[in-house]
């Protein structure tokens, strides 16, 4: 089971989250590319130490929109999305290939990531893109969503990831943040709750459905206060259920 | 002997200079790679029009700065500036890669070329970049100039360019723009210039004397009106001379 | 009856559209304001420009997004937009301030103008930032949209537009681009249609039906090939039907 | 005796600093206007904050530099400098407005605050500006800065502020960082200095000589660790030095 988390989402002057500590505990690294967070001596320092420790790169793309953080919806062109993020994951090769490396895997950021998961022209341009630098490339993404279709469709690898510590309808997509329940908050369950998926590959929806969750890889979030000592608990959990903590890739 | 030209110099709504004119005529083209001027659609159109045409790809990395078109000097740091160029680089890379094609060489770009022609920090920067990336990678630049020695210094092959359109100095450096003969407006004299530099590696300063011009590149410009006609004069201008007009790279 | 057209959307080193010339056409000035287009020198130049000529000063307000020049919806969060729609006045407001002028009403910009016209969220954006700003500000906007609509309600005055070059639907929304007769391009119907607007306050739609424009201003565009001329014909056009044309605030 | 400091230099997602705190502390917050830090939002929020606790607000202006927020110079031409900073005094007014306050200063950030105290060329923009805009507005500067000189020379009001935290040389200006000593880390330093820079306008240099400080504010820092603690300490100091703590303006 892989483990991963969003990481260089720091711009400039601005921090965020503890990325240092993240590279000790996830096996995958998504590195914000420049468009929606992430700037290039970041990037740089980053890839050296994912390299450094075997954690696998993946190119985080969003929509060009820092104010916004890649947060808000944007009406692209399908071929406009599409250079965009082959824009970002050219960059971010760079980097990779300067520490020894490589772009491992894309994963979709934020608006992108659920708009990808529901909208076919933007699932589209995210395929177009990996399918044009490199169709080799898995893309990270919900399972069951627009983008996990179309991806396959495209002979691409689509892997699928839960999240440890958000609430699921008994349909598998995620519940509104603006629903009780939407986000989990204790440690135990959290840890139980990512096993399961692990182990089970499966998730309770708040009616005590059962609902398939076929992930290889469990995000966990670095940018709130308790992340890191989240992202080891749950890491621990894993190992603790006899599961092999590494890359899908 | 080739001759460069800089495009892709738009930026979204905006166009800049007559590209598919340009790539007919010029055997090396410097893309803009987003921090100056050039969207990733542009760069991506560009990239595949050059490859169709055998033209060479080049990375023009500037400064981050949209609004001054990388024409205003900044004082970075090495590393920051270092780090800027590998991410521009990469992000054309992508489209190359797209293409057909690759990064054949690297061009600093406005104000970064003419700070890097004097500066050691920040003609250590892009050399640091180019070495990083790629230290088969050829530098296009002033000859003489601060860039190319230590460009030399690190292994890097230093190819020199000269503009038919700009007045010298007799120590080899260009006029500055603000002093009369600074720019040449008459056709033929930029063509019979820049057949001069080219067969005999030499230029006429103001005071008639011979300056040395060793240059493997005629750098002509695509944004200002006649650009076109211009570009295409002087590279009949060269082939009348008996000269191959081709590919530095 | 008003004259309007979009004016200062260049971006530094590029330019777009004849400003100058439509500065003697036009008799009102919606400027943009540096968040889809238009950088502070150019503002402060159509300002002083606007002023001498008696030509009135709108506040072109869009969306954060230079790369997408303000035409891909953004699904802001309210707040977020009226934020970014103050900024956008303010920073006009300056430079009219320098000209001896004010902002004299506020006009949303392409998918700003087209999402506010049907979106109750963003068009409350709009008119919470003009309420919050000047209550005594005119909102320049489609007859009958949603913001018309939100902003007579807040008791901003809502001055209606018409378009002479687009085709019109029964109901009086425009057709969509995609459609034939969308655009006019033949002068003499453009002219024809902007008199019959402004006099009769009526445009013809597809099937002959007679739409109501209850329109105050006139919007003629700058930024193709002809505009120019096509501005000076509609206003002669006016003229010739002995409509007195002046800013409508 | 004013005590000031930087506010509102977050950007979207990415916070800076403890505003609230520090609302609490100071009688002016130099509000970040948006090119080098400072979003919209944040600005609406923190005007409306200070004007609720009678803190002035200052329109803190910097280069268009998010990346290296503000903290590299940039060759700016004087005209272009002066209308980027008349673009950001406007847009602070808007929030100003709103919240029922006005600009009441200008202080340059960071490289712009450091080139104009040497450079005839940036201390001109900024001069210019200000006399533009409104020419009743102080600007918040280094006593004995060329912008100093430059402001008084226009008929601007230059209040000079002094750092506690900072060790000066013997002609008054502030060791360079690289220095040891150029910065206090002793809080019970830090306050000795503040108190004795405003109730005796000296600072002491390295080698034990008084230096002048004519200033009627004291800068303090809010986005070190513990500098919110320090400001409140400064301030605490002030008023045991039975000096009345109050805005400038």
């Amino acid at each position: 089971m892989d483990l991963n988390a969003d990481l260089g989402e720091g711009f400039g002057r601005w921090p965020l989250g503890d990325d240092e500590a993240l590279l000790g505990i996830v096996t995958s690294a998504n590195v914000a590319c420049g468009f929606h967070a992430g700037d290039p001596s970041t990037m740089h320092r980053i890839c050296g130490a994912a390299v450094d420790r075997s954690v696998a790169i993946g190119a985080q793309v969003g929509y060009r929109d820092l104010a916004g953080f890649g947060r808000r919806r944007i009406d692209y062109e399908v071929d406009e999305l599409r250079d965009d993020i082959l824009y970002q994951i050219g960059a971010l090769e760079a980097f990779c290939r300067v520490a020894g490396g490589r772009v491992a895997y894309v994963k979709p950021h934020g608006a992108l990531y659920n708009t990808a998961a529901v909208d076919e022209g933007q699932a589209s341009a995210v395929v177009a893109a990996v399918v044009a630098y490199d169709s080799t490339l898995p893309v990270l993404c919900q399972p069951g969503s627009v983008l996990a279709g179309i991806a396959a469709s495209a002979g691409l690898k689509a892997v699928g990831e839960g999240f440890a510590d958000r609430g699921y309808r008994a349909d598998g997509t995620l519940m509104p943040r603006s629903l009780p329940g939407a986000v989990l908050h204790d440690p135990d369950k959290v840890v139980t709750r990512a096993v399961r998926m692990a182990v089970d590959q499966v998730v309770e929806a708040p009616d005590g459905a059962l609902v398939p969750t076929p992930v290889a890889s469990i995000c966990v979030h670095g940018d709130t206060p308790g992340a890191v000592d989240l992202a080891s608990r749950v890491r621990n959990g894993l190992a603790a259920a006899d599961l092999v903590v590494a890359p899908f890739t």
